[in-house]
């Protein structure tokens, strides 16, 4: 059985096979090599992302994944009082949960690649100018989210990673290592663009080529196609697979 | 566990998670109802396919795929003593294998959707300015495969698909209703662009929608965000999945 790779986070996980996506990425990149597969649970926060370990990672699998991304948080970081308060977790329980999550992982599999995604920055004039462009006056006139207050969720999420020992990649700040990310990198202030998308692909894979994940090492399920004599086309096929 | 739709093909289907391929445009349809697994062997004729059957596809599976697309022909069709000549496979054994696969799969599990989908069309300037382009003065100087040869490979492919009773998109047919197509949907003479990969992305999902594969027919796995009560999140998770 060809090994799996899970992508478990809230929207920007669940968006991540659209035009230019990162898990498309992933999933290209790691052709004929491991599986992606995609546990992206819009609108999600930590909290609620807790109650579906049991069912995604089942601790008795025989099968678990080879690694995961967690990337939780921009959710969280929705602030108190706003429009989206109902999504908001403290940063304390966020960080919490995060421990829970690596927790359950590990107990998944002891040798399982985990990485933590921060959140994304936030484009506060980005996200007033989205909610102003799907209700008009209606909107919201200061924004559910700051990019300041998601800077603190995005430190707590690497803390986390460094405490428990497993890769993180943060995001909220390689993103604004560019000029102008607030719209080359965000598509409504909060999602990604194609873009954005791209980077969130290369410093994954970054950190898989960084340890025994690289797919260029990785051996191909079945011959390549040169490898195949076509006058005798079970030989190449008892060496690899039969 | 997730029901599962495999997308079982050459180079075409190996390709289709690329910017704006097929494949991550069915997981994104699909996304938290079924998971698309890709098993697409670039240069694979149906003749070495034959071989991956078994494995793919174990006929002791408890958790048979839902669906399969079968997405070969591009390679069979390839011309005798042209520069891809070890690809070739006569039509009448091109017709045979597709039979043999269909066998299996509906051996595997008898509900399975299964979907036939044809070689697309071929431009053959398109493939001689492509091999000018990577071999320069030493490139072939007639195609190695021509449109009319692929013609009878695609219209072998939905003749097999009526004849045991399962579905078929024929995208050399439905591609060259388009003006243009040539450039329009074929990178490479052969290979899909963009609106290439947008084509078979809505022929498959045509099929799909037309039976019970319909993905906003299909129950999500987890509650939707705005089903939890953030005052009290058991209650959404206990009626959906505990």
């Amino acid at each position: 059985m060809r090994p799996q790779i899970v992508l478990f986070g809230d929207s920007i996980t669940d968006q991540s096979f659209r035009y230019g996506g990162w898990g498309a990425s992933l999933t290209d990149a790691y052709s004929r090599k491991a599986d992606i597969v995609v546990r992206g649970y819009g609108g999600y926060n930590t909290r609620w992302a807790l109650f579906l370990l049991n069912h995604i990672f089942p601790l008795d699998s025989t099968t678990p994944p080879i690694a995961t991304t967690v990337f939780f948080g921009a959710n969280d970081a929705a602030l108190l009082g706003r429009t989206s308060e109902r999504q908001h977790v403290p940063l304390e329980e966020y960080k919490e949960n995060l421990r829970k999550i690596v927790h359950h992982l590990k107990e998944c599999s002891p040798t399982m690649l985990i990485v933590l995604i921060t959140p994304p920055p936030v484009d506060e004039e980005g996200r007033l100018e989205y909610a102003k462009s799907l209700y008009g006056e209606k909107a919201m006139k200061i924004p559910e989210r700051t990019n300041e207050v998601t800077r603190t969720y995005a430190n707590g999420c690497v803390e986390v990673a460094k405490e428990l020992g497993v890769a993180s990649v943060n995001i909220w700040s390689k993103m604004q290592e560019t000029q102008g990310w607030q719209k080359k990198f965000l598509s409504d202030g909060l999602h990604l663009t194609g873009d954005g998308n791209r980077v969130v692909y290369e410093e994954v894979i970054k950190v898989f080529n960084g340890v025994w994940l690289s797919a260029s090492e990785m051996p191909l399920d079945f011959p390549h196609h040169s490898q195949i004599d076509p006058h005798n086309p079970e030989k190449a096929f008892q060496q690899r697979c039969l």
